[in-house]
């Protein structure tokens, strides 16, 4: 028992599902707001639940560096680490080696990096990668990949989508040996050096499960496509990963700096090999109008660091269009930041109030634009599923923009 | 009709009372929270008022310099401009002219100084320290004084007296000459260029005024006492102050270097000559020990910026003592950072996760630190506001300690 997933509806390629975690139901399509060290930057996790996040995405190549598995695993993995009662997913920490390594250094086995903290050396192998994902115990682990660089010579794309393929297969023979080591259930205080009182679970809000895992819960491993830009290799890597077999297949190696179009076109090709009746992950993307695009495309899954990382640059999503709330032009704008949004930031504070935050260089302003943009990401797939359940694919788009405003 | 105060109980020295400003109730002994540039830093407005903050300070100086006093004039002062439908109180800006400008020049009109951000060259004197808060538009706000530096000769203390004494006067007949110009009543958004969608006032809690300010209500200004170290010049300056007349007393020019001993014997010999049945507010003070002291020795009001800065760096006020939660023996603390607490933070995160996100450096440290620092000394001086209550002077002191943890 890990996972379940299913199809309520449907609208063209489009698909409105359920899928049943051990820590809660995540309505699909979805966007996964990125908790990268366990806590998505400035924003408690009430005020998450508030949100109607079911799902946080972690970085597994971040906490293993900081604070470390074993620290994350003795606390009950990362739902009790962070006090986070709902679904988590990890990635592998692939696409981190990758992007955060100029130095790295691929075998067969896995691969040598340097921490971008300290520059100490490290070694991520299918096999460790598994461990260490097992030890965050996130209900959605993903296995471990290459993330093939762009460009990319054919051969290059072809070696390197072999070699995931390969990965793939080990990541999977490990987690099947070692899932029942998921920290939820053998987590016992008294493990713990200092008997002390320990923290309540939270109440359990709504979407939670009853504060309990099912006996026989387990994380669900998720395998991932690659194959460069070309779209046979993209073909080839969806229908082998699927051969190996996975509960939910992602599509990775995108937005490594190839043109939208080409991400598109790449993910349209690759999601018609994956199974219908399976959750399909598409990593990486994107602004408010490509995540629905995608959702209409058929994708049940996403995360993305752009709504968090651009509220702390003072870019802000709304219903208008972009705002860049540094500028001056607000400093004295009594209005909402998107009168059309119903979040606790637009609901009580002014444009120029946000404006002078950001300016002040105040902490409250990377906490107020980024409740409101992962509000705005997370109001997009409410408004994706709901057009999905209405049948109302023309309106999919509807009050969808990042446009810049006029 | 400005303030109201009412004590309902004593007990030696001590007061419990209630004062009515024209933006709620504040029950005093109270201790107000540092919002310095209209936010407490990283503290969303709601979680404040879910702390039970009834008044909050800001800071004359750091808003006139950013985002400027007219900008927040025409949001309807601190409280249209942060919506905090809450008591709030401003200082005058002279006391951080001491403090952080080394080359401000002193005479008979006023201070010149230049802005810590930019260099700028700017002026304060009474009567614009008096226009600036009245355009602020705080509930309470203070006569521009000159904060005596520390050691000060004799002769120079009494200059300073003298010269504190005669800001005061200016500050009265500028306050009572302008005050209808307080912006609560003025502002229109027609005033506003542009004409746009104003934010509805936050739903009015518990504790707020019915969302209308009575007619006729207006600021209230309160005197400061100085007079540096030496206790004649504090009774001769705290008789001539309360001469002058004003509907509360500050006790100013203490934090400024001076041994604690030496702060408490000031306080202690300068608060037999404040008015008893006027507020009497303590400036700049102190640990959760200190400020239950002074609430004994007959103080109504604190403010301090220790609980919020010192949050910043890891410094956490417990009922145990003071933890400093970067320490490594807390890496796998799965307790409560204080299990008498039932703040937000203390009943859902571990010592060990506010650990890891200070050693992060997540923003979420700062976040949490620092609602755990304001709910313990809330709660700190709920528990005085409680003893005074029951007429138990003995356990004043209970469950407060600022001592570092065994």
């Amino acid at each position: 028992m890990s996972i379940q997933f299913e199809i309520e509806a449907t609208h063209g390629p489009a698909r409105l599902g359920k899928m049943t975690t051990p820590h809660g139901i995540v309505e699909t399509p979805v966007f996964m707001p990125v908790g990268t060290l366990a806590s998505v930057k400035g924003v408690p996790q009430d005020l998450l639940e508030d949100l109607g996040v079911q799902i946080l995405l972690g970085n597994t190549y971040h906490l293993y560096l900081r604070p470390g598995v074993e620290t994350v695993r003795r606390m009950g993995g990362l739902h009790g680490f962070m006090s986070w009662n709902r679904a988590i997913l990890t990635d592998s920490g692939g696409f981190q080696v990758f992007s955060l390594n100029e130095l790295r250094k691929v075998t067969e086995e896995g691969v040598t990096f340097r921490s971008h903290l300290d520059g100490s050396s490290h070694f991520f192998s299918p096999e460790s990668a598994m461990e260490a994902e097992i030890g965050l115990g996130a209900d959605i682990i993903m296995a471990f990949d290459e993330c093939t660089e762009f460009p990319a010579e054919p051969a290059r794309a072809r070696a390197s989508m072999e070699m995931t393929l390969r990965w793939a297969e080990r990541s999977k023979r490990y987690f099947e040996a070692h899932k029942q080591e998921v920290p939820w259930g053998s987590y016992q205080p008294s493990a713990i050096s200092h008997q002390q009182k320990q923290i309540p679970r939270p109440l359990a809000p709504e979407n939670d499960n009853d504060g309990g895992i099912q006996a026989g819960a387990n994380q669900s491993l998720f395998g991932i496509v690659q194959g460069g830009m070309d779209l046979v290799l993209r073909k080839e890597s969806a229908e082998r990963t699927v051969e190996i077999g996975f509960p939910g297949y992602a599509i990775g190696g995108l937005s490594v700096g190839e043109p939208r179009e080409v991400t598109r076109e790449v993910v349209e090709a690759t999601l018609q090999y994956l199974p219908a009746d399976q959750p399909r992950y598409l990593m990486g993307v994107g602004t408010p109008d490509e995540i629905a695009m995608y959702a209409a495309m058929g994708v049940d899954m996403m995360d993305c660091v752009l709504p968090t990382r651009a509220a702390r640059h003072g870019l802000l999503f709304t219903s208008e269009g972009k705002v860049s709330i540094k500028q001056a032009r607000y400093a004295s704008d009594p209005a909402p930041l998107d009168p059309a949004c119903s979040c606790r930031v637009c609901t009580r504070y002014s444009r120029a109030y946000l404006r002078h935050l950001y300016a002040a260089n105040e902490v409250l302003a990377q906490v107020l634009n980024t409740i409101h943009n992962l509000s705005f990401y997370l109001d997009t797939m409410r408004r994706v599923r709901h057009s999905i359940r209405l049948g109302e694919g023309a309106r999919f788009l509807s009050g969808v923009s990042s446009q810049p405003k006029p």
